[in-house]
């Protein structure tokens, strides 16, 4: 991954994880149900955010050096795996 | 979009909407809430079913096509369409 | 339901349903995959907000009258059913 | 909470947090980034878990207290939350 794009990920996720540490703090004091619920429906959308510039990244570089190859079956690889992580957000969340 | 999965597509919408009209007249007969929306979820499930068979044709077809060409704005600007569609699916349902 | 929301949601279901079959068309006329995707998208987004009037309504009405009445089981009953159609929102579309 | 959920979902949450930064490893030891989404998407799953773990636990106490109230502005508010929970669910990851 690009340097820049590496950087905003890895921050990315070291606040997901300081934020998840703050969730376990709240449910230590007994805090409202909801409010718990709310922050973790927040870390849930960090991550989703996450995905998609890991996702973009992906496409802009592996996905399209596959693509603009030789190879057939590296070429149906790529686009399989894609389909896997459409099909897999498209589904659960 | 191939024969095939042309007409696989038409007749899995043709079944939402009937399923839809099925939704309209248990609602007209005062049906139990929670089994009406277990419907519109059953829908909901079809409907992404459809758009993955729809985004798997494009990525194999019109996707690769541009990828495989001369212009890079065209690559760029299939790539930025199956991104969008990704982030719509990766933030609502 | 009350009038109102039955109405509204009727009208609301009618209108996907009209929309569904435009996306055929749209698919007939052989029209570019990404536009016909969103359409679905959109169908989806408005199916969604139809479960949202249901569910509330259901809140409102039928949840409320179990859990203030005197049946145990019944109470257990409606607040499994929330849960259900929860479980199935946050892990599938 | 309940004793028992409280230490189930401490311990979910805990196990999320190692998760993620056993991402930020892969994404230092630049490892593909499909298996990183991949990841990141079961970490979304297991929040999504958390989620309803302690929805369930609210739904079975907070909610049926205040429902089985008197007060109405309190019956109301208790379910507007679930509501507001329900419609985050639904409309984004």
């Amino acid at each position: 991954m690009e340097h820049h794009n590496h950087t905003n990920v890895v921050n990315r996720l070291k606040s997901v994880s300081g934020h998840i540490n703050g969730i376990i703090t709240m449910l230590e004091e007994d805090r409202y149900c909801i409010d718990i619920i709310k922050q973790i429906q927040a870390t849930q959308a960090a991550l989703a955010r996450v995905s998609e510039i890991i996702l973009e990244n992906h496409l802009d570089t592996c996905l399209t050096t596959a693509i603009r190859g030789d190879d057939p079956n590296e070429r149906e690889r790529v686009l399989a795996e894609v389909m896997e992580v459409f099909r897999t957000e498209n589904r659960t969340k």
